[in-house]
């Protein structure tokens, strides 16, 4: 959850390093080029070859039936929870859960459901917490139908759950007769960090999603995959949510064009990452921790700024960092290049000098 | 509500003569082009400039203080009906009115508002017919708090409300402390239509919506507008239903080309459905609407022929038109030029008179 | 739907005469002794031998598996569409339905279903109406997934739905692999005007309920009935909803009682009402609609006085009788004998003379 | 939260001393005297004397403006999140509390409200951890727009919080514009043991409720207080639930009898949980929570034994304790006295020799 000022702060500078969110990527010329040449149709009658090619390539990505585009990530989750659950239902996730934290409520506002938030360190949690949270069966306790896992655990420093892990907590779900539900937002970061292709970390999950809007650069959509039954019954929640588009494909374009050329280049930003998170901890009193992909996480205060301060004095000179939780965020992604990260150091290092 | 085939019929020839919806309208090159130069930003964060040009000048189109944008229309109507509404409460509309028909029962499902559906025929209905709907204050019955009305009324034949009648509705309802709610899905067919600037034909209405992809041709995307309170309070369902996007100004800029470029040029698809309207009456027994706008409904049965027949046989020849209520619908477009009109008539009467 | 002051008139003598409702029965000295003798315990850990007697007995009467106590009819309606349907889902009544004008809208708020009101004289509708309500399956459709009667029609009149036409009906829903709900709040009475066992009136019903408050004269409570796996599924919404009790064998001793005492009689409330509306039938100008069971719909318009002033004037003498839809309702109980009936009619002859 | 069995364990002897719960207290003979003589009217429509006579003194009593009659304690809950909120708020609770646990999920599934639990010992937390839950205000976060406490904590022990805390944690929530509930299933225990009368102890809350079907040993029913303008719109939520009644006076006339006759003599069930506390505490290895009120959990662990053998065979021995979260609980009422106490002390001391 990023608490970010909804309209930019009058008088800033221009930002010209930008690690406040990968989701800030703007579409490259080559990226609209493909955008413009796409073949479309009227998406929501099934009728845009360009959106038909996307779903096809993702259900083969991530290993499952069938796929559907949807114009955020946010409403992949939406759409997966209220086809998973029945209003009463409960969700397992980590208490730093996207779908806790920053959609507004809608697990509870539109699917009726309540999340059972587990804790542990770095946004994550183990078997031993999952078992601890399953629910005698009784009259009183909502069912639990759901785990819901965030690859990565965005809050949680971009940590990476580990494929084993994941196919551990999953099988104790499916045990249970739940079904598993990943937020892949960051799902190909995960996939490129730890080397482990995206239908293998799936493996476990009866449906997934990618987002498109953040390390790969379209500028809208996002696409869930499941089982073509759930898919079929997802339609329905796409409907109703508005989430049905008619040309679609133009944007659909894109994410092929990500698909292709944005996906190796993530190791890019992963070194970057580390390359800032070095940076830092030679600050005395900075706290960072160690990113696993494109976050990263630190907290100046024992360095003598407290946070708020640091991202003002950052933006005035055209810096833009994100705060939540009391700590600072850098995300690097497509637009970051490694010049900028050593600027920007340069540049924390100056100000907390003064 | 068009039961259309939800996947293209296999086997069947290209479409030639796109009679089905102008929602199937393809974007043009130099909208393209309009799209590829726009600026963006991330529009969830409000700072995407071409999403902001937009909306700031829809609200002044609109006659409203604000506006939101959205990936398509149904989104419109679940924003407004949840940002408006309670749940629990009541709605009034017309009984063939888009809410109730065609979205998924979304509005309880996710409003959980109940819909009082008023007859009246061509899609409308009139000020008795409102007022016998008001219900005696009771705790047996909902609170009535929304009329919401649909201009042009779509399976009433692409019907326009007059704007007096739309003032006097809008009147009473105000007067019993509802909101009033504008599904304006082809408004500007009505506004050409009726020669009734937007303003005017919105002025008794607290929120109102205009869709980009039926008649103006853009891929994706709609208005909403109202008070700047509302449009405040709506944010977060936009954010709960999953229609934040990021660099939507990509998509934004095909509707301010759209804006400029496809309004007038609806009174062309005005004349050619009066065109399509007065050649099919020509064929003895067909049962011909008299258009108000671009919808010509149709009904060839006193001909001789059950329309999925006569549907089927002219999809055979590329030329597609959709089937609702038992009736044939024609819309015009801008994909539709007027010889088009006249192939399509020539091949109805042959396909009749065999 | 019974628009009632919400609290009595003040001013206005005892009612003598309560023709307004037969919810509005009290408890014999006879059933108050039942209900002091019962055996209790807690009922919400399934540890109330008396309400175990009464569900016993409820799932035998209407010959289903399995029974469960609730405070109300309107909550037996809240429980069975709750645990019948999905979010999002349809449900086919007719439009004078109990659900849709009486429950404050509670379908759509906490069921978030929405409902397709058939129409038809008396209350009730046919086959044909039934086959018409069906949807093509569509993305833009809302599912059906129940439909719904109510026995009797109260607001067409305390109309009995022939055990033929239910039959139909339920296989026209079953085939179609729809569920079927009863709203049994005056069954008993219709069962005894048909001359048909409750267990064959409801044999196309999946759920039934009989309300124990109208002419049984119990204080409270009704009874659901279904599959011991509805029922199972019903008794989360029971929690969910607060409607599980403790020491509730007090109240279901009552309508123990009543079973044993008040059904038989029900005959003579009928004779009442019949010999009520042919009563006011011999007024020059009276519509009087013929009662199948307790309920005598009239409208003394013609016969030159308004109905609520009727209602008024009747009340000035200690008699009450309710007003809907335009129309005055007068409705027989065990807390009416016959007299009751003449002095009544006697009232209204003199008023309208003035 | 207590997960208990939902039917008798078959087999076992018949329970002579109640441990389990105060909610399977027993009508006595002159409670249900005064039932008896109760006069009752239909509730629904404000007809019930003595519904309004115990709803008058209730909200005398709990110093609010109007009160309510329900028939459980978790309907006022649910009818009090209902009217309080929109879909989509928050409510802030403790992790423990009673409608996160133990409503089947009723505050998601019908209210559609996210509960953000809080966390503190003995169930209870304080003005510091309120103030680290306070929301930014955000696009992302749902409005918080509720602060729940119960009073007393049931699994916190039975813990009383106290009136100064409740006053300043009621204090920062309105000046966040949140509006205050109290669960007060056992608020007369808190108040005995307290020493603060109820109207005090309920002054920083804009709604309560009072259970009397714990240890004040009526049948059924409970009472929801607050503003004039809450209860008229809490009816709506009364009547969608199913909770309106008919003559409910019968009941509320064991409640009458409860305020008059069983709230003084709830200092003696404090004083038998308080010895048998202390009887536990000799045991050695035993673990005991000091009693604020009539709740004593114990865990048997330490001294050799696990707790559900513990409970299985006091059961066998007619001794009826509940399990919850890995301890035990002991509860004392009316049905409890002294001696039973000892016999439970000896029988325990005996088991755990073994």
């Amino acid at each position: 959850m990023v608490h970010a000022p909804e309209r930019p702060v009058p008088g800033a500078p221009p930002v010209r390093i930008n690690l406040y969110s990968d989701t800030q990527t703007r579409p490259t010329p080559a990226m609209k080029a493909a955008m413009m040449e796409a073949e479309v149709g009227d998406e929501q009658h099934g009728d845009d070859p360009t959106v038909h090619a996307l779903c096809d390539r993702m259900a083969r990505l991530l290993g499952k039936e069938a796929a559907m585009f949807l114009p955020s990530g946010t409403m992949c989750n939406v759409v997966a929870l209220n086809t998973h659950c029945r209003n009463g239902d409960e969700v397992v996730a980590h208490e730093s859960a996207h779908i806790l934290s920053s959609e507004g409520g809608s697990h509870a506002a539109i699917a009726g459901v309540q999340i059972n938030p587990l804790r542990g360190p770095r946004g994550m949690f183990d078997a031993d917490a999952l078992r601890g949270a399953i629910r005698a069966r009784s009259r009183y306790a909502p069912p639990q139908t759901l785990l819901e896992i965030e690859q990565t655990a965005n809050t949680g420093g971009g940590a990476v759950w580990p494929v084993e892990v994941l196919n551990e907590l999953t099988g104790i779900a499916h045990h249970q007769g739940w079904a598993t539900h990943m937020d892949g937002a960051r799902l190909m970061n995960a996939c490129v960090a730890a080397g482990v292709p995206a239908d293998a970390m799936c493996a476990g999950f009866d449906t997934a999603w990618l987002d498109f809007t953040k390390g790969l650069g379209a500028p809208l959509g996002a696409v869930l995959v499941g089982s073509e039954d759930f898919i079929g019954r997802a339609w329905r929640w796409k409907q109703r949510l508005g989430g049905s588009m008619r040309q679609a494909g133009i944007c659909a374009a894109a994410c092929l064009y990500a698909l292709d050329h944005n996906i190796g280049r993530l190791a890019e930003d992963h070194a970057n990452a580390r390359a800032f998170a070095a940076g830092l901890r030679q600050i005395e009193g900075m706290a960072v921790e160690e990113p696993d992909t494109n976050l990263v996480y630190f907290d100046p205060t024992g360095a003598g700024m407290v946070p708020a301060a640091l991202q003002s004095a950052l933006l005035a000179e055209g810096i833009s960092v994100s705060a939540l939780g009391g700590r600072l965020r850098a995300c690097t992604h497509l637009d970051v290049q490694a010049p900028m990260i050593g600027e920007a150091l340069e540049a924390i290092r100056r100000i907390i000098r003064h």
